[in-house]
């Protein structure tokens, strides 16, 4: 029996939403590259682009822009149950919960477009209502004027965003909207296969994506580089990680043998909207950690992947470390729901097997003879 | 590329705790054969043999009660945020929203047996308390002086339950704890490879189980049964949903190639607790439906599954049908926890890839150019 452990490799299904090349190292949602969409389009016209299949026209970006500015509310009820969570929770945990609540709202139903569109408007409302309340002030209600990225940002501080910031984190958005079977996403098609509604399989994704191995690198990514502090103390401080076997955060990917296409974009990102140290710092620490990387394992390189520059670029617009990952939560949750739209379209239950390595015919003695 | 669609047959890891011998019909939990175990023990030994690997002792199975008795109770708080659900809410949503609470109290850490054991002990308290409210009721404290399976009855009804029951309850509840990669335990196992930590991989497992082709099925059973009312009506009604390509709940395996032996056994169980009327009209309707499904598939023969008869017992013991998802889910915490420890003890990120079939090499055109 051959036992694919982690599953690399194996294919669990036909996809026309993301393409990733590990080895040309190239990203590609429905045909496009993510250098073009990300250089030149909306975050909104992307997720009209995962979700539908091909860019929108006029009118098709009118109307979600719309449909996603009327679901940016939430209920107040919703209000009053994040302010009734301990303030020390994490804010992942606040948005599970807070997508659990809706979901307890809605009967049973297969998975919707409409429902796709209502979990990605509503996401940066939760966070920032967590975010402010935590911080003892008021949550702020979202304004029909903004798109959505600024709109975050805004609801966040409370000030009109500056316009480098708002480019920024749109092209964040963008970038980490959706990556095949990574394992958030394969938890929300797992879900989906058991005909469990949107929300369900929502909800589950952003189980799957708090994980350090996933979407919970970036905060450590940024506490080690403030750790670090200074480019000369780069190799020290990465060499003593190493040799007490802890794990060197923002490194590797399991799909890429090459740079992560992300990663080169969220860099040149973060050299426009960082502060010039932090940049410097960052740059430094990622040629440090591929070369001594590289002298552990000299059999396979490791480049920085996305969440190294996705730490810089998401504290570059002023985002708190504990929102990092709520906040990725905001982009991929575009791509998590695409998928369900395509599972549920085409479904066979997931369901794999596990190989039996324990004793055998063992025969149940009274307790007072164990 | 060979795209191995719903995983079928795919060994995703070596595990010690459940073996599926689907062409025998044979469940074991380490080593143990399932008819052993539901035909002398009590779940709360089986909890400890699925998360320790071996059966208690008097002192050990003493600890394990009084660990689980002390973490019956919930916190206030959760209570106030049940009252606060829509009292419309689906039972396995609220329980999917209350573990979500419960776990964001917690700062991130790895998964631990204490988790296992505050988890499984908390969901009954958690679906009687919503049980109640939405039945317009005060919730009731558990009761150190019942097991398990008795204090979830009497929970619920506030009344002693009786003997025949319990027993019933019990061993359904050892019957579901563990069942392999089913598609919950399986999410459990992919969050818990990223790293996070026990109640994200519980929260998401709950997902899994909400749809029809997993944990949702037994409820559709009942109504099934109930709409076909008496044993003469079984033939025509069943033929009647296969022509309308309706899915016949409670048949069929994904694993199985004969009975399902839970199946057995729950059909046993049921001739001693259900109405014996009510048992006359699932046996009618088992054979039935195997003898026509036959007819639809004559390659390969179905049979009545756990959720055939898990629907005839859960009624039988008094459960309400929008508790049998959230039932199930109090019995399979147990198998979720067990495996979401043991890989958490030998981890690899569990991450597959799809084979990307949509268009390539589009250029994006300005929007007044779509």
């Amino acid at each position: 029996m051959i036992v694919a452990k982690g599953l690399e490799g194996i294919i669990v299904d036909n996809s026309s939403i993301c393409k990733i090349d590990g080895n040309a190292g190239r990203l590609i949602y429905r045909g496009y590259d993510i250098h073009d969409l990300a250089s030149s389009l909306s975050f909104e016209e992307v997720a009209y682009l995962l979700w539908n299949g091909d860019l929108p026209n006029h009118q098709q970006l009118r109307e979600l822009n719309n449909e996603l500015v009327r679901q940016r509310t939430v209920p107040q009820e919703l209000k009053s149950a994040i302010r009734n969570l301990p303030t020390s929770s994490n804010a992942l945990d606040v948005l599970r919960t807070a997508i659990s609540i809706l979901g307890a709202e809605t009967p049973l139903k297969k998975p919707e477009m409409m429902d796709a569109i209502a979990i990605s408007a509503k996401i940066p409302t939760i966070n920032a209502a967590f975010y402010r309340i935590r911080n003892g002030q008021e949550p702020i209600e979202p304004r029909d004027d903004l798109n959505h990225a600024a709109d975050y940002l805004y609801m966040l501080s409370g000030r009109d965003p500056e316009p480098v910031k708002v480019e920024a984190l749109n092209k964040y958005l963008i970038l980490l909207a959706d990556h095949g079977m990574n394992s958030s996403t394969f938890t929300a098609r797992v879900v989906a296969s058991t005909w469990a509604d949107m929300y369900s399989a929502v909800v589950a994704a952003i189980c799957a994506l708090k994980g350090p191995l996933h979407g919970g690198a970036p905060a450590p990514v940024l506490k080690m580089l403030q750790d670090i502090g200074k480019p000369e103390r780069a190799e020290e401080w990465i060499r003593n990680e190493l040799k007490s076997d802890r794990r060197l955060m923002g490194f590797g990917h399991r799909v890429y043998r090459t740079t992560d296409p992300r990663a080169e974009i969220l860099r040149g990102i973060g050299e426009k909207s960082a502060p010039k140290d932090l940049v410097e710092l960052a740059e430094t620490v990622e040629e440090t950690g591929i070369r001594i990387l590289q002298e552990y394992r000299p059999q396979r390189k490791l480049y920085a992947n996305v969440e190294f520059y996705s730490a810089v670029v998401m504290h570059s617009v002023g985002l708190s470390p504990d929102l990092f990952t709520a906040t990725f939560a905001a982009s991929r949750s575009v791509g998590w729901t695409a998928n369900v739209l395509e599972q549920a379209a085409n479904n066979r239950l997931i369901r794999p097997e596990t190989e039996y390595t324990g004793p055998m015919n063992r025969k149940v003695v009274h307790i007072n003879a164990r």
